[in-house]
């Protein structure tokens, strides 16, 4: 048994939290909200995010980092990638050395263009981090349907601990020491969704959709391995696996933003519409960046950004992409 | 400008003659049936097979197999997999050994476990065999939905050749030189859209079947590559591509019956249903056998072995997948 924390009391932070706690594992779940905490508390049920799934009464619900914090052996960090540096920064006050942080965000930092894995190592430099990722829907996991992650770090006894933690009869964890694989695949699988969207919304078909997610995985991946990662990571969990998940879900914002954009919506139009965070839109600007840094070929990659940011017509964009140069499918 | 025929006049055959017709080439489409190649040269419609598509009159529908064969630069052959040996053995009168022999049909060969090219290449071994294969369902194709498949020879000029006269702006075509890997990618994703089947017959999510197909195809790479296949081709448009479509439509009678399996029907049951030849059933077998003889490890193949042939339960199945040993995602 281990004392895990949960950070942030999102869907995927509450239903990880759930499934921590049904390991057999001392947990507390924490929000930065205090309106949130004290209505989980009364409730015990997270109705916006998670509605239906009733959260135990052993898990400790609060507001105060320090106690999250403090006797942890792991610290999981669940709150929207924009907010991670601060969350870390945050945390830095009262963590300890010996506490593995597991990030399970997915996403960039604007500007640099940090992995949140760097973030945080930037953050709490002592600090030993995981990741874990894969394709796992919060709402599928608190019903225990059967799903499968990899939990990544670059030391395999830290990877280990994070799938002894974790696994359960309903969900299977696999290790791998490919970080920063694992998190290329997880904040770049929106651009791809998007892309999977307007198509979809052109009123292609599935031809063309699995075309745009095959592809887009091996642009991916040409990035991912310029900045160090290794290939077989995107023919994974975390890589396909998780795009699959993203790319055929109505759940996915990313996608209904394409489908939008797809039927002739502008990209203002399509926000306004979805009414939340599309992750993907910044990440299509951070991809269309690493791409230029590391000097790699990212056809698809590149023709989102002109729909989104040069209101190029989407027809043609697949068009320009279909009539492209003759390839070879991949360099050995 | 090419002489082509197509042999086989289903929906694929049919959609690829169009396609061909469509490039400016000269069109052969041959059927063994007599009284199919007179309905379709009468109604100039494949009416059950490819509902509402108009064959162009420049293609010569024919019966004759010389005639078909004669002066053509590339012979596509499209039949059933099961009838690939017998059509070979019938054109081996006719070719001489500069016609390109592509096969688009995906199977394995009952027995001597032979990928299709293998089979004709048997057949007629002083022929170029070439493979075409992706993501493509032929009524999206005959409707110019934009797709992409890759050719596959071991000569890159014989694989450059297929792909400048099937291209166009809605029918992207690359080149591999994996003949092995596109085959065995075909042949096994049935398997797996039996497996994806029976997990949403069960009523699992989306999560578990990305984890089947993700792991699915991971295990049809291991195999493969210890055939010599080269991994990056299941990545690909012929691997986790065609899986994609396959496991997600429900075009797909391998899913179809994969989804009466999990709701409880035996598979007898299931097949009488489905009505039509489900490839997977067959294809399981033979690939538990080259797992044996391979000594590869396909945890996956063997359950859908175990609940097709040996009635195990479906949900003991996927228990059985989920609590195996806790593994590492891939050996280096």
């Amino acid at each position: 048994m281990a004392a895990v924390s949960v950070l942030g009391a999102g869907s995927w932070g509450t239903a990880l939290a759930i499934l921590l706690n049904n390991n057999g594992h001392e947990v507390a779940l924490w929000s930065i909200i205090e309106d949130e905490v004290n209505l989980l508390n009364d409730t015990r049920e997270n109705k916006s995010k998670l509605p239906g799934i009733h959260i135990p009464d052993e898990i400790n619900i609060t507001n105060n980092l320090k106690e999250a914090i403090l006797g942890k052996d792991m610290l999981v960090m669940a709150v929207p990638s924009k907010f991670v540096r601060n969350t870390a920064n945050l945390m830095k006050e009262y963590v300890t050395k010996d506490q593995i942080i597991v990030n399970v965000a997915k996403g960039l930092e604007d500007d640099s263009l940090y992995t949140l894995a760097d973030v945080i190592n930037d953050e709490m430099p002592d600090n030993p981090v995981a990741v874990l990722s894969g394709p796992s829907h919060a709402e599928e996991v608190s019903r225990n349907i059967p799903t499968t992650c990899v939990a990544g770090s670059k030391d395999h006894d830290i990877a280990k601990k994070v799938q002894d933690i974790f696994m359960n009869s309903d969900f299977r964890v696999y290790t791998s020491s490919d970080v920063i694989g694992i998190e290329m695949g997880g904040a770049l699988k929106n651009v791809i969704a998007l892309a999977a969207g307007i198509s979809d919304g052109i009123g292609f078909g599935d031809n063309t959709k699995a075309a745009i997610m095959t592809r887009g995985i091996t642009e991916i991946s040409r990035l991912g391995v310029a900045m160090g990662a290794e290939t077989q990571t995107f023919a994974g969990l975390s890589g396909i696996g998780d795009l699959i998940v993203t790319c055929t879900s109505m759940h996915s914002r990313n996608r209904r933003a394409g489908i939008l954009i797809g039927k002739g919506y502008s990209l203002q139009e399509a926000l306004d519409e979805v009414k939340m965070v599309v992750e993907g839109v910044y990440t299509a600007k951070a991809a269309l960046d690493l791409s230029e840094k590391y000097k790699v070929e990212m056809p698809i990659i590149r023709e989102v950004n002109e729909v989104l940011f040069k209101g190029k017509d989407t027809k043609k964009a697949v068009e320009d992409l279909m009539i492209r140069d003759k390839k070879i499918e991949y360099k050995k």
